[in-house]
């Protein structure tokens, strides 16, 4: 727990590898095979809706999302970004940012609900979040 | 089409009723019996991802989304507020806005990629949309 008193919900902590830390968001990635998938987890306790933020963290997020979303979107070279806030199982606020191509298997549908992530290979996950950490700035970090 | 050359994509305009126009979207409602659902579409052309707005407008439409997803939520007491940016038919960027209920078919499951909607009474979405409309200030719009 930070001196803030905010902490990772432990099922994204279980699911997930850490990028780094953006002012507000923590970003983590998911090992999928298919899907390029990043998540922001802003470090802010108690909060379980984007309306929870209020306005200037609201506003600092979807800033980090478009960051993000840019980085994403330069390292995986996709045809389409989806971006959702749900948080029907983990309330802890956490937006996912996923790569999605034309060609991946379960296209146009969204990732969301269906099969759990199919782990791909720990190297090439590794370079991945190598990259979306250093074009982020946060080399070093994680 | 508008004087700045953005109109709606057909496909958002055959599947939703029109709740108003916000400073930077349009608000839509989609007419589904189970699941109390509006969608904003930024009014700017050619516009695909979050991040094809610009840090300005991509910060007012983080500011709109928190306005609806309030309303929405005063409006329906849901448990959960979806929010999601896909895109993968409709290109046209678009943001879901989905009132959740732990009772509801899908729950804890996302609404996108299921089932098409299932149309309830006309009368029930009318005043689901008027309420949604009054309390944004769009009153007399539509």
């Amino acid at each position: 727990m930070s001196e803030t008193g905010w902490s990772l919900h432990p099922q994204l902590c279980d699911d997930t590898a850490l990028v780094g830390d953006l002012a507000l968001s923590r970003v983590l990635a998911i090992n999928d095979a298919d899907y390029p998938w990043l998540i922001l987890v802003p470090q802010r306790p108690g909060v379980s809706e984007i309306v929870d933020l209020g306005d200037a963290a609201a506003a600092e997020l979807m800033a980090e999302i478009a960051q993000v979303s840019r980085v994403l979107k330069d390292v995986t070279q996709c045809d389409k970004l989806n971006v959702a806030a749900i948080g029907n199982v983990v309330p802890q606020l956490h937006v996912h940012i996923v790569a999605r191509r034309k060609e991946d298997p379960l296209w146009p549908k969204p990732v969301w609900g269906a099969a759990p992530p199919r782990a791909g290979d720990k190297a090439a996950f590794e370079r991945f979040t190598g990259a979306i950490r250093n074009k982020l700035g946060l080399a070093g970090v994680g």
